[in-house]
């Protein structure tokens, strides 16, 4: 059999033998195994949980620097280390439309295993449904991810002052360019996806004794909306260098054509984090240790509000000062 | 604005609209609230968590007893209290398609936290997604969910032995022959889905001092199923009375009419437990006092195995035995 057929989803035989055969070579661990209603995960006696989830949705499935699989593990590894979690277990909900290649599925769950384990989590437990051709679009993946946050990693925007510095992990938009460069068949040899987990770059910043205040994502609206979240959540301004945002010039190139723009544009393997300002330098001595941190910046500080419908100003590299608004309307569809 | 677009999906302004206006009046609660990256559970200092995911892709939305938000819910909350947890958080992933009337959204949104709240549960964390017209049908769901195994509330098939009694909650099918019934046109007065979550009536077992062996939901795949794969993993035969199987005149009608076996219909707000010998008669006058108890029985009970390729025999009405093998092939797509 080489493709999905309905009764993969169907919860009888061919499902189990899909999952004994498929699922469980490349994802095996203690919870998965016993293949029950639930994982249990055991006791965690030290530390507060974190809980996330996401829908990936991405078109292609298959993309320069990851895949569906790939992504769905880093989003939510990253969604639960943004908030100062280590990565416990994820769940992993496949919905694959009827026809679609056993090989295919193959790669993608190969790819999201690889992903986890590279990141110490583990695929915990799981559910495969199946659409009828023509209902669903190739693949969809839901994941969750249950995380700890031991004493001493709480951050939150509650501890952002006046003042604080910005820093971007890395180049940005490479995620939402690799898509859209796909999707309008443009070729950039050099041009892949950021997609990876942030979890051992933020264990790196803790164990080196700095502390970020608070740490976020830039995925769907990409940096621009991250920053007016913030300042919203905040209360505060936010002033950027457009001269200090990392950008890479295939990206560059891609955004010229295709008119977007990168602060706009979803990384999936970059965090966006704010510091006291003496931890500032400190902390980018510790990214440039990491090769997906070499072009990490401090991109600008948090201010007194001066304008509340723009919280967040750009100046420019001519030097003029323009706000930055979050992402309005649609810039790329199943960009994740 | 009365239809879902693409940019409800795409993290900028209108998702943040659609989550402030739509999403929050309905799911408030501190760990939601936050908005951020993930959800912060606070510390668990007794017990085991048990993690659970589940896709939905339910078709009709919308059905007798419930609708795909209820049903979301109902499903994980089961999932956890089948290994004894207690449900602590959920998450909710929606992938909606454009197009969707947000009425109807909030109609799901709403069962779906009506039922979170009835049995205790928050949903704390989410996200949603659109795809494009004709790329997806409808809504589907993926939710999550985080509970505790507290002490003295581990059960697993590992428990169960030569005699246990097996006792199901109610009548069973009834999830599965209202969909089925609902796709063929079929019009029963009183034939309503049994979604709902089960863990109030976990709970009394638990709190009269009974505690099941190991407890299972009879979803996809029914009844048989389930059996089949507990033989399977407990290496026990099981044997059922087809005189004590509990089917109400509806499923049994529809079945009729439609060819379907009662026996492979998912139920949706049923449970499967195996019981010492000496609980089962207790066990079932704490579940009478359960209105959608009314009809528990116990159908059989494990034997030592006598025919490895078929463990699960049934006797039937007549008085033959038959094997009762686990869901091969396809009965009902999209029943769940």
């Amino acid at each position: 059999m080489s493709k999905i057929i309905l009764a993969h989803g169907e919860g009888g035989k061919l499902t189990r033998e899909f999952i004994e055969e498929i699922i469980f070579p490349l994802f095996r661990n203690e919870p998965l195994k016993t293949l029950t209603d639930s994982a249990v995960l055991g006791k965690i006696k030290d530390g507060k949980i974190a809980f996330t989830t996401d829908a990936y949705l991405v078109s292609p499935i298959f993309f320069e620097g990851g895949d569906i699989g790939s992504l769905s593990i880093s989003g939510t590894i990253n969604d639960l280390c943004m908030c100062g979690a280590s990565p416990l277990a994820i769940s992993f909900a496949l919905i694959v439309e009827e026809g679609f290649e056993i090989e295919n599925l193959k790669k993608i769950l190969k790819s999201a295993a690889v992903t986890a384990k590279k990141a110490g989590a583990i695929i915990a437990t799981g559910d495969t449904k199946v659409l009828p051709k023509g209902k669903g679009d190739g693949v969809f993946i839901a994941t969750s991810g249950v995380g700890v946050i031991t004493k001493g990693r709480n951050i939150s925007d509650d501890f952002i002052e006046e003042g604080d510095k910005i820093i971007v992990s890395g180049d940005i938009g490479r995620h939402g360019a690799t898509i859209a460069a796909f999707r309008h068949n443009l070729k950039g040899k050099k041009l892949s996806s950021d997609c990876a987990p942030l979890n051992a770059i933020v264990d790196a910043l803790f164990e080196s004794g700095i502390k970020p205040k608070a740490l976020h994502d830039p995925t769907r609206g990409g940096v621009a909306t991250l920053l007016n979240e913030t300042a919203k959540r905040t209360k505060l301004g936010i002033e950027i260098y457009e001269e200090k945002i990392p950008i890479s010039k295939e990206v560059s190139a891609v955004c010229e054509v295709l008119g977007l723009d990168p602060l706009y544009l979803p990384c999936e393997g970059r965090f966006v984090g704010f510091f006291k300002p003496k931890d500032a330098e400190k902390a980018m001595l510790i990214l440039k240790n990491f090769k997906s941190c070499k072009n990490c910046s401090i991109i600008g500080q948090t201010t007194k509000i001066r304008n509340k419908m723009f919280p967040v100003l750009i100046k420019t590299k001519m030097g003029s000062v323009r706000p930055v608004d979050e992402l309005s309307g649609i810039q790329l569809p199943r960009i994740c």
